[in-house]
């Protein structure tokens, strides 16, 4: 049952073997190793199997020993804007235009800068690295603070620079707001095997049919992904309906923007016509279901939108409106709330959520090949899950744990990039005391 | 602001002085003390204010920095069957009939007896002491098992022995329920100041009218509290209505069930008429929303049993279907589910969820002079929870980061009835690896 990448040149020891663990590989088969390993060299995953075969095969100069814990592909976070945990807790509890034109919105134009978003963004990485996420999916504005975050912090990501059609932090002149962005594209592309520089037009109803058809061209030009947030609210939908007769998925599909580089975050508000419109385009989609139920958005068609083979990944969105990233939680709301609100308990199992906060992502990003499961030839993403706490005992099935059981906070390790990012739940590659510091100096600011 | 006790016996140095916290004493002014602190002596809190004046008034013989932390009440969970974390995970994602009649039911005749109810509850107590709950209310069969733990872990607890017309784990002839409950209750009042004994009617679908009466009867003559499962699912409210004509709150009412010394658990699909009665009675009503959730049994109507006065306070149900005891969780789960289903995102405030968790539970468990806020004369039980974590940076409003952010592994201390049962998030009336065997034990007789 071993899987080796043969193609790797064996010669001399590996720089990483982790054993002993219960390894989860969500590859296609759903192989589990009770006792098992894996071997990484370089950034890359190049065996996969039981303890035994693995520790002779590949003397290695680092063991990590995983005994008494869960080895699986790190969690994928799809929907984030991560400079906002500056305004985590700000504004919560209120009707939504109080909150966002109230609260985040004034509180957006005076205080994101490169600098906050900096700050914003480290301190949203510490905390995803913290509950298990290793690659997330940005969109905010002065996004060169966020790659510049995430660069730093050590995580895997595609930031994306937003793109409204009026004055935003950072592009007063919202003329220059596809420049803005085209040149973030190009001071980003090839600048780490980490990032993905992106576009993220803001949504139909902030930016016009051509600002969005001119992000998403110039998104093709440089093969990066484009993002756009759809059909959130049922308000959203009746206002894209009356200024162009579609509905929001059918508007994008005429203007040509859906494939598989293009995402589509909430999807909440779609019908059947727009879910076939997402499978047969390969349009990626995040569900986030605690930001739609905080700010009472409505609940997405997850099963239907699964059964139709669209590709969906889960996500936090931004922490003005969850009001945390820990994946783990989140998965356990995604299969309790389809649950009692589809009145039906077999659904959106924890192996289906489970898939869709890793290979789902995977997959919505086109980066399957390189992330969402053990594999030989994929990035060493991974996280190690201590399984020897009271909540986490007895153990009858994996899957069952994760979504309903384990939490961020029983995270034990993090790899990402064959790096060890976290140890005994220690991160070492961000400065936590320097980050929370600068974060609270941030909230000063913004509420003195 | 600072409140003391005066009926206090002053001389001397005091048992405990936990300083420096943000103090969060949700007393009837909803007091804050940004850097407050708890003076206990005994079992008893005997003053709460700003630390400086307390670290004056009272010379105390142990110190408890809170600095950088939450001080608060500890939580109370008011329903659990909490030996059931025995089957954690052993069933989900199932229909129904075939998650309990397939799997819980057989799993419950076969495995359940006195010493894997002693285990499991003592699992589930280091969980829920982990998690910050400090008061369970629990029902099970074998309950002399839970009971036991309780006293042997250091929690508070309500244990009520199970009745119900059909054989039984330990009550082989359903004839001899009542005997076996009340021998429970006579063997365990008084016992323990952390301890009261309750029965635990099962329900109005698997008791006659004539045995939850004198159920009832019994609780009346013992002065202990009397439980009952009332209208979770929409197939028990269309069985009872069948039997009785009568949905079953008002059945309840009928047979005289309902006063200020009972407890109906989940109450999901109750009318405008039931809610009333539930209300003009005094009846405590748990509300379950996780478990709600991952049976599909429906979203109770929480908002309006709130605005109605019914008392209401938060419950985990038992691992079998949540399938953790993580109160902090529950309260997200419950102030986002409230606001999605009813599409009002101002609707179950974090204020009303923390109250609900704290206040709520104590007054539904007819305690409130004892339990639920930090206030002198009430019972020392409080829980200590690190603010220093990123997830929880920067903080605008406490109970924002209670509800929508923290979770039970950021307790760092719990002190129940005036003793510290967790310290630095080591369980200290636990021996945890010895409760993790034997569970794991007793999962391997389930599933060998």
């Amino acid at each position: 049952m071993t899987a080796t990448n043969p193609q790797v040149n064996l010669r001399g020891p590996i720089d990483l073997l982790i054993s002993g663990g219960l390894v989860l590989t969500l590859n296609d088969r759903k192989d589990i190793f009770p006792d098992g390993a894996v071997a990484v060299a370089g950034d890359r995953i190049i065996a996969v199997g039981p303890t035994r075969g693995l520790m002779e095969t590949f003397p290695a100069r680092r063991l990590l020993d995983a005994s008494s814990c869960l080895v699986m592909p790190g969690l994928i976070n799809l929907h984030n804007h991560a400079a906002m945990a500056c305004f985590r807790g700000l504004a919560d509890d209120l009707p939504l235009e109080t909150w966002f034109h109230g609260h985040i919105f004034p509180a957006e134009a005076r205080h994101v800068n490169e600098e906050n978003v900096y700050w914003g963004t480290l301190l949203a990485a510490a905390e995803m690295i913290r509950s298990g996420t290793t690659t997330f999916c940005d969109g905010y504005f002065c996004e060169d603070g966020a790659a510049r975050a995430v660069v730093a912090g050590g995580m895997r990501a595609v930031c994306a620079q937003g793109v409204i059609d009026f004055p935003a932090p950072g592009v007063q002149d919202p003329g220059r707001n596809l420049e803005v962005a085209e040149e973030f594209v190009r001071r980003w592309r090839g600048h780490s095997s980490r990032l993905t520089p992106s576009i993220f037009g803001h949504s139909a109803y902030t930016c016009s049919p051509q600002t969005l058809k001119q992000a998403k061209a110039l998104c093709l030009e440089h093969r990066v992904p484009f993002q756009i947030h759809v059909s959130e609210t049922k308000g959203e939908v009746e206002e894209v309906v009356r200024r162009y007769g579609r509905r929001p998925v059918a508007h994008l599909g005429d203007l040509g923007l859906l494939d598989s580089a293009t995402l589509c975050h909430h999807a909440v508000w779609v019908d059947e016509g727009e879910i076939d419109l997402l499978a047969r385009s390969g349009a990626g989609v995040s569900h986030n279901p605690e930001s739609n139920m905080k700010l009472a958005s409505g609940v997405a068609p997850l099963p239907r939108m699964l059964a139709r083979g669209v590709k969906v990944g889960l996500g936090t969105d931004g922490c003005a409106s969850n009001n945390d990233l820990d994946l783990l939680r989140e998965m356990d709301m995604a299969a309790k709330l389809h649950k009692v609100h589809a009145g039906d308990p077999a659904l959106c199992t924890a192996v289906q959520i489970t898939i869709m906060a890793t290979r789902g992502g995977a997959a919505a990003l086109g980066m399957s090949d390189d992330l969402g499961s053990l594999e030989p030839g994929k990035k060493a993403d991974l996280i190690i899950i201590d399984l020897n706490q009271p909540h986490l005992v007895p153990l009858y099935e994996p899957c069952s744990h994760l979504v309903y059981t384990a939490r961020g906070a029983d995270v034990r390790d993090v790899i990402v990039d064959g790096r060890i990012v976290m140890r005994n739940r220690e991160v070492l590659t961000i400065d936590l005391e320097q980050a929370m510091a600068e974060v609270r100096r941030i909230a000063r600011s913004i509420r003195p």
